[in-house]
């Protein structure tokens, strides 16, 4: 089985006990016992609903992606789409002090290492990583039409941003080279208010930066 | 032993022979026997020298930052500040259709995610990280001080580069997505020319964008 017939709420359970394992242990050192560990359900439970350790790691990336996405509707819910750039860059930046955003960012950088030698984790790595391009090639394409941001190409400039904010996941997340991650979130939303908000539009003064 | 007693040529044919082990079979599924496999030198060799896939792999890593810095040094080269710039960041762009770079960035990337579980990946792939910021810090600063880059803070600009090439490691080298590279390399060299570079001063014509 695959975990397709698991119920959702199990479903999400199962994703936060992979996710757990995943930041203790890494992939190379998972095993279903050591996710049931980080789990209430039963060793049982997850063999009988995943039967290898593939199958976990296919859960968990299904609900990452879900994750992304979901933190990503939540910054594009606010009307100025000047404000739901910043929102959405700053959702995808992360937060590298807090262990369950270094946990995700750095096992989802361990899968895309897998990539070229599995199938199942290129296909659904791609989806995500596309997903997260489009999602916010969409914000940008809003502030264009709605003349806050100067004509820049919405999925190159999307592509530019998801690429850099992948990459804290080595240094800044993996490393913990915080001067890095302060410098690349500094450096992000100052590209943001150089290149891309039309002349005369501000970054909003209650974005973090 | 660790492999510090080998000559350097017998080191760099190690490191080259993990390099296409990783490249193939990732650090998960990385054994002497493959190692060796991708050598002329025989297994005995391998298990002499270097005991544990550990000792590999710090052999691997301590190549792939004097390659880096190496390429670097190239690139550092030239007379002139602002070509010494794009002509670094090409470098940590690196190249997606050629498997060398792939390989090393895709290594580079798993060994990353095994940094929090693993002390001297850690230490090795923090100076590895830390080196290259510095290097490039380096060439903005001298920039600054020639007056052909507006007054940028040297390290800031230098790690927020460099985390936008190591993300290509994800999206681009490891998923193959093309379309991704080209617009962050382009995107990368548009930021050098409008948020770097002083007023009046251009990217060189010969530069590959």
């Amino acid at each position: 089985m695959s975990g397709t017939d698991v119920p959702e709420a199990a479903r999400e359970e199962v994703a936060r006990a992979v996710r757990e394992a995943l930041a203790k242990h890494g992939y190379a050192g998972l095993t279903t016992s050591k996710v049931a560990a980080e789990s209430d359900k039963s060793e049982a439970f997850f063999f009988y609903h995943y039967d290898t350790k593939r199958d976990l790691v296919v859960a968990f990336l299904d609900w990452a992606t879900g994750w992304a996405e979901s933190r990503l509707a939540d910054a594009k819910s606010h009307p100025d789409p000047v404000y739901r750039l910043y929102a959405a860059v700053d959702c995808l930046l992360g937060d590298p002090a807090d262990p369950h955003d270094r946990g995700v960012y750095v096992a989802v950088m361990e899968l895309l290492s897998h990539a070229p030698h599995d199938e199942a984790f290129h296909e659904r790595l791609s989806t995500y990583e596309r997903g997260l391009i489009d999602d916010l090639a969409g914000v940008v394409r809003d502030g264009v039409e709605a003349g806050a941001f100067r004509p820049v190409d919405p999925e190159a400039t999307a592509a530019y941003l998801v690429v850099t904010a992948d990459g804290t996941a080595g240094a800044v997340m993996a490393l913990g080279m915080a001067d890095v991650g302060a410098s690349v979130r500094d450096r992000t939303f100052d590209y943001i208010d150089r290149v891309v908000l039309a002349d005369g539009v501000e970054r909003p003064a209650d974005v973090r930066a």
